[in-house]
């Protein structure tokens, strides 16, 4: 019914699978903007500019956050990370449902700037499960490894300020879960959709 | 997620199509409890006690109101129609999800009780297909179709404290969009999902 998109913030802890979901939305379902994130650190090979981040330099970043450009940011072991915000307004105008893939702490920085956005927290079943992702992924060392698994602790202490939950037990029924869950918010009503029907039932 | 079913309110005007929908659900969703409403009015030819409605005397009916055991009643020209709450109670603590079927007044007195439940509102894309619908039915005459359409008008006012609003102008379409609402309800974090996250993920 929304002639304006919903704004969905997909977040969980790191190594949630929140990336992989959110590729597996693209091809389910049409006419989602995936949000491109910023980030002051260095590409990594095969990662290009305005597909994977927007790459900048500390000076470009920080005219972004002090303009207020950016709807959340965080500085993550001296590089910065955010979400530049014109993309996102104006893929909503249109009409598109917007997906951030961001981490708890940004999810909870956009709710504040936009209470009516849709958090998803995105978590595998157990911590064993999550510490088999994280060293399959093979970027991190133990200590490392160990220090994102004591933080998720901390995270799934936000859960309640999140609108849904989903448990990433099995890929394919995650991604339909988000889907629906996307599917069921564009039947919220808007201010919009009550004058429209309003004129359409008042008495010719 | 949830252990605990959700209480769903569909309602909407008289001819938007709740019982229709209803029954759709019952085929196209398993596990679903269909409340039903109790009533002092007659049986019509057909209906069964139990099935259609518990149909009660007065001081049956009464008795209930004076307990507080109904979710929410009403007066319509002389008779009361109510939704016993001791059945809904069960069903949601056995983990079912319950439908509720109840026009826009008893929704609202839901709500008020229940502000975890969801409201669903339903209605035909104009005033033209409500009164072609109402026609079609053949149960009522010109003055009180004609009331019923100006009642429409008032409801659409509270459609802002609904939860959604599915238009229904193909009645398949208004059936799958209300499975895609119940199914994302399904994925609201409660209390218990929570505390049994962080046992899972509480160092062992």
């Amino acid at each position: 019914m929304k002639t304006r998109g919903n704004l969905i913030v997909i977040s969980g802890p790191s190594g949630s699978g929140k990336g992989t979901v959110c590729q597996g939305l693209c091809r389910a379902m049409s006419g989602l903007h995936i949000s491109i994130s910023a980030t002051t650190r260095k590409p990594r090979s095969g990662e290009k500019d305005g597909i994977n981040y927007y790459f900048l330099s500390r000076e470009q970043f920080e005219k972004m956050i002090a303009g207020g450009q950016l709807l959340e940011w965080a500085d993550v072991y001296g590089y910065y990370y955010g979400t530049p915000g014109e993309p996102v307004i104006e893929a909503l105008n249109a009409g598109k449902d917007v997906i951030l893939e961001i981490d708890v702490q940004g999810a909870l920085q956009v709710k504040s700037k936009f209470p009516g956005c849709v958090l998803i927290f995105l978590i595998p079943p157990t911590r064993a499960e999550l510490e088999r992702r994280l060293r399959n992924r093979g970027t991190d060392s133990a200590e490392e490894i160990e220090r994102r698994l004591r933080w998720a602790e901390k995270e799934i202490n936000e859960v309640s300020k999140y609108d849904y939950l989903v448990i990433n037990d099995d890929l394919e029924s995650a991604i339909r879960k988000v889907c629906t869950i996307i599917t069921a918010e564009r039947c919220r009503p808007a201010l919009l959709d009550v004058e429209m029907l309003l004129q359409r039932y008042r008495n010719a």
